[in-house]
């Protein structure tokens, strides 16, 4: 009896990892997940800003005598606070610069004109106006960015601006990914005939990379010996094993049984979904290392990889996967017991995403993977699934 | 008269600059721009590859004269094609291992027994099963990626497996991002009250980094010679300078007035949106080069850096950006003569993405910039957007 999808992730995410945190210049931490609160480390903005060029003025003076406004002097982005001495007076003042002591209101150029070396202002002004107040963004201690936030462009800008030049991020597991057979040869290298190049782990090492994580990475040749050599070496040293090939019933499929002798415990073996069947999962209890160990061929690999791994990536750093939905181009019967992941290309229309189903020619298909944008997940079901219904899509680029 | 929106973006697009081409290792060509088609260098798969361990038999043999078969030897994954030398027999076969010479169908382990050292089958089988065949996937020569796709980590796998260990992808621009102001600090110094961190042009360097661009950064104080040296030098090392600060309508403002002295075309200035209205935008015909140059506070200048320096980036790569849309999930009144650009959470729900307008309290607000995903884009016209209409989604996370 085969274990079903829903069980077997549900295994994957019991395993999961106290990564622990680490501390990395800002910029580094461009795509990490936040490991702590960002807070202001003063009022934002930390001064009653002008946010127009023109004249600061004492509002309350405008309007009972109006008059002409002689230019005190001027108040520029990145000087310290001016004063306007009489409140019948006027200061230049630029965008970004500190309001003046004694004025409260600013009126821009557009709305001024010099008469004789006065302003004259020609519209309505409003107490108060083009000013952005102290603190009224965000007040000194308050949290800018919560922890378990990944780290985009503008989160890099808001901590920059609250002077976060180090942060604490979710530390990365230590990742090495293992090809095995002897049919792999190297990319740079014209294969034999009966030999094709090791792509597969790179696909997952590209995929690793776009989650900033720097996998190393081994090719073991099916021979026993090396292979618990490799194993055991690379259990010490890693948080986490990828593997793809090495876990079919094959007679130099000796995976499962040097795991066995070095002590991992197999948690599951084979589940109950197309692609991806005979994915092998175990734990080294010893090492606290978690296996994976993904089939040989490429769309299985790299859907196993975004339907376990990524999940058990993103718990083992306490913060949720991101749920995406699309709508069916076309219907879809899924009869037997086996969880479906179908390759599709999205397309915007009318406000929603639409799958198309990748023409695919079994799991073998490496091209495939080019053409496509991501998996729908279809359990099996009696009814047919219907044109336009949404179904969960696991986004691959 | 102010420039409307779609304008403005016409004549960004006009000012696109062919920025070659280069060869990259495999690996660093991830998220680049392909500017080749990929070829499989041989068939797909390049050989009639057993998808099975199990037994490789001749199928009019069993078909014909059922029988038990003896076992011959074994045709392993990495080794030449074995020959089943007499049909009646069968070889042993491992998934991923060449079929050997006169087999055309694999049983698979699961659908045998042994009995006394020979093979009974215990299934029906297909004549073929179990192959995939030579070609089957894509021919010798046929292009398996086309040029200006985006590469992936799937593209990273294709590539890998036709031995693209070298790869031609667009060339990026040379960019200097130049920040301006005597109120902006380093971001590990603590600022006096009247100053404030340079954190807008992080951000912009953050967002260049999604898209593989590694940019020079400038900072330079407001003083007319000091502008016009730093210009001068960036103009001639750079495709494409993006600025902050400097175009509205200060005293300190001396940008406009030092890019016209140095020779630099302004196309326009100032745009009937917001935010982001005061953005110049402006070309050196001498150098071939393009300046943006953004507002000063950090929700226009990352509007405007995916409003308009992103469609210019694509343009130049040849490539069309991705359009995006979005339900409202409230009612929205756009009504002055302003393309208004609104930051916005998403959500999935019922198999769309709705957006909820991010509270922001002003162009200056750069905190806000962290609680959204991107800016919807909203033309003015007299009527409501209604809740559930699908508008056009910028995402910048």
């Amino acid at each position: 009896m085969m274990i079903t999808f829903k069980e077997a992730l549900q295994k994957v995410l019991e395993q999961t990892l106290d990564l622990g945190k680490e501390e990395v210049t800002l910029m580094k931490s461009l795509n990490r997940i936040l490991a702590e609160d960002i807070q202001a480390d003063r009022d934002f903005p930390p001064f009653n800003r002008a946010t127009k060029d023109g004249i600061a003025i004492s509002y309350s003076n405008l309007v009972n005598t109006p008059h002409k406004f002689k230019i005190e002097g001027e108040a520029t982005a990145g000087a310290r606070q001016q004063i306007l001495n009489n409140k019948v007076n006027c200061l230049e003042v630029m965008t970004g610069a500190v309001v003046p002591e004694n004025a409260d209101t600013v009126v821009m150029y557009e709305h001024i004109t010099l008469v004789n070396g006065e302003v004259v202002i020609n519209e309505n002004v409003i107490r108060g106006q083009n000013i952005h107040y102290k603190g009224s963004d965000k007040k000194q201690g308050s949290i800018v960015i919560t922890k378990e936030t990944k780290i985009s462009p503008a989160e890099i800008g808001v901590m920059a601006s609250v002077g976060s030049s180090q942060v604490m991020v979710k530390a990365n597991p230590k990742i090495c990914t293992i090809a095995t057979g002897n049919e792999l040869v190297d990319i740079d290298v014209l294969p034999e005939p009966h030999q094709i190049r090791k792509s597969n782990m790179l696909t997952i090492e590209a995929a690793l990379a776009t989650v900033e994580i720097q996998a190393t990475s081994l090719h073991i040749d099916d021979d026993k010996e090396t292979i618990r050599h490799g194993l055991k070496k690379a259990l010490i040293e890693n948080d986490v094993l990828l593997l793809s090939g090495g876990v079919s019933m094959g007679k130099f499929d000796f995976i499962p049984e040097v795991m066995e002798e070095l002590g991992v415990e197999k948690v599951f073996h084979k589940v109950a979904q197309r692609p991806g069947k005979p994915f092998w999962f175990g734990i080294h209890n010893e090492s606290k290392t978690v296996i994976f160990s993904f089939p040989g061929n490429p769309v299985s690999t790299f859907a196993n990889y975004h339907l376990y791994f990524l999940p058990w990536l993103h718990k083992s750093w306490d913060i949720p996967i991101e749920k995406s939905y699309i709508k069916l181009s076309i219907e879809l019967l899924i009869t037997p017991s086996l969880t479906r992941f179908i390759q599709v290309k999205s397309t915007w229309k009318d406000g929603s995403l639409w799958a198309t189903p990748v023409v695919e020619n079994g799991s073998g298909d490496l091209t495939s993977l080019a053409q496509a944008d991501g998996f729908i997940c279809l359990e099996p079901r009696d009814e047919a699934y219907r044109v336009g219904e949404a179904v969960p899509f696991v986004i691959t680029r």
